[in-house]
């Protein structure tokens, strides 16, 4: 096999962007990515998308993007694995160029879901969930969070207002991102005074329903070059668990992403000590705190109190930053997209591109990106050249 | 890379499978094909679908079925290219075991049609076709299908008896087929008969609305050994077109078939004459004709001509056999599925054990699969170890 890097990172603000057709936001980010990556052909394209079906009445992505980029005639599809569909997408695209089928491909995550009239976002959202086991029961997509929120609250008996810091910190950094979709820091105060979505879930616990598109530029490691551009893609690991959070062993512990991270983390030959920066899901806050424990950067019980203090422990200067751009909550998650826009910034973090978010030395970064309540996990850690 | 061989096939009946639900129909096609090819465990699994959420209200495929056929915690994905899904599927499970990511891979091609209540199975095919461009002009993807088949009827001055071999030769297999959804002999009279669903298209012109599940199990061509199962993949290739119909060069030439068999062909190292049956993608008769075209097969105008005779020279003992399990017609398109079903068939035909359908000497098997009237093809190019 060979090692594969990215030679070109493109994406588009993330907002409910009217204007903005799903393969109109695809072509902005694919175009970017190649004007940054020097290239004007490809072999392959990649998709990442949950809901075009649903919210656009379009399948079959992957030809109608290839061709609407200019690229006609190459291979493409659609990959999809609910929230973790981005990554998903750069897996297959690591897939394709590490195995020696490819040379130059791109890999683009999409997502369109505002601007759908007649469309029913939360019941779209659902679709990653247990349909005959968890739907059928009246449960939403942010519901199961709340449960899984409530449940560790109880376990660990935490107060609600020990998670303020995970949005504090997300927002405070979308505040330093241009293409964030909120770009104004909260306080814990209003955090806990936010209006309940789910109880115990609320609006500054959730990650917001908006538009965006994320693409990357994948080469082997030794067309690469050693330019600015080039970041290594050290491990590319995925792993799944049962949809239905009912069915698992123990509910609050993501164990895909446990496996995920463990493959990744052989496979880079790196521990939880040397990555600099790590772009989590932050989908739900209660996320944030069960991805670091699955992860290894906390013991069970012990994933909030990464949350301590405002985050001063994950800010930008601090420990270990996450959401460093603003993830899910604050950059927002356009499902499909997110998984390379975590890509995306990681590469902006290991370049020293991060403008004012910028993590200082930030060396090795790691993305995880997660499908459904932990059903799907996908981990990447990459290295500056 | 490492060359590629199928070891195991597994399929579910097709028909209006009532009794079944989606991850009943995959479970049951994966099993069998995991029995088949003598094995407990996989290291990923990937998933043809294309209409999951809109007709079983279900994304997140993947992690789904891993889990329901018990083996969570692999790697697991859905891919979607419209029709052609299931074909996209297994080219994804062929990078991975070709490219050293994987060695024992399992891909599944599962739709659910039918018994979707609420659903409208027209409008969701549609999602194959230009939302924008075709879609909105009130265009559903039977009405493509009938202007591309008026269109030829126009240019090569060709009646709509013509294609009447198409559907013979697909019922008369399907009656040797007991999985085919209809195993009764149709006449060419009957075909001319037949109720008219969008003109000139009637109802033997096109494949039926059906539920169903294919599986395969792919290893390293080193470890498949010698016994009576394995069959090697001689070539995976796929390209694509534009989906809106009227983007294209020239309607009536499929040009991503024509690329996908092309790159296949060199990749294999034959020619259109080393083919001893090719599973083609008669999802609507007109499909045969323009297949056979843009493969290599016919000239230009004269791929109907393969009809002639009640399809003598497409029959099972002809020169060239298509379709030989009932194709799409017959045996049935469960959309996302049937690219699998196509390569389940090719290897039945390979072993030697598709029973009064056997092809005989069958060495060399091809099956291409489109999504979309064409946007997507995919070529496997299949020969017996």
């Amino acid at each position: 096999m060979r090692d594969v890097s990215i030679i070109g990172i493109g994406q588009t603000p993330v907002g409910e962007l009217w204007d903005k057709s799903l393969r109109h936001l695809a072509h902005d980010a694919v175009v970017a990515a190649m004007r940054d990556a020097g290239i004007e052909r490809a072999d392959a394209l990649y998709v990442g998308n949950m809901l075009s079906g649903e919210l656009a009445e379009q399948e079959h992505l992957g030809a109608l993007i290839a061709d609407f980029v200019g690229l006609r005639g190459i291979e493409a599809f659609k990959i999809e694995a609910a929230c973790g569909s981005g990554a998903a997408a750069l897996r297959l695209g690591y897939m394709a160029v590490a195995g020696g089928l490819h040379d130059l491909v791109i890999v683009c995550g999409v997502e369109k879901m505002t601007d759908a009239p007649g469309a029913d976002t939360t019941s779209a959202l659902a679709l990653a969930a247990d349909q005959e086991y968890e739907v059928t029961h009246g449960l939403s997509f942010v519901a199961l969070n709340a449960l899984l929120m409530r449940r560790y609250m109880h376990e660990y008996n935490v107060p609600h207002s020990a998670f303020a810091g995970f949005s504090v910190n997300a927002h405070r950094n979308g505040a330093g991102n241009p293409n964030a979709m909120f770009q104004s820091p909260i306080t814990a105060a209003a955090y806990q005074q936010a209006a309940m979505i789910a109880d115990p879930i609320n609006l500054m616990d959730s990650s917001p329903i908006c538009d965006g598109a994320a693409a990357v530029v994948l080469v082997p490691s030794d067309w690469a070059g050693h330019g600015r551009g080039a970041v290594r893609i050290l491990a590319s690991a995925s792993a799944t668990d049962s949809l239905a959070i009912h069915d698992r062993r123990d509910p609050l512990f993501l164990e895909a992403a446990y496996l995920s991270s463990q493959k990744a983390y052989r496979q880079a030959g790196v521990t939880p000590a040397d990555i600099d920066l790590f772009e989590l899901h932050d989908a739900f806050s209660i996320m944030s705190a069960l991805s670091l424990e699955a992860t290894g950067f906390a013991r069970r019980g012990e994933g909030v109190r990464w949350a301590e203090d405002d985050g001063a422990r994950i800010a930008i200067d601090g420990e270990l930053p996450i959401s460093t751009m603003g993830g899910l909550k604050a950059r927002g998650h356009p499902v499909g997209a997110t998984g390379v826009y975590q890509v995306v910034e990681v590469v902006q973090q290991l370049r020293g591109e991060a403008g004012v978010n910028q993590v200082r030395d930030a060396r090795i970064g790691m993305a995880q990106n997660i499908g459904g309540s932990g059903a799907t996990v996908i981990t990447h850690i990459l290295a500056a050249e």
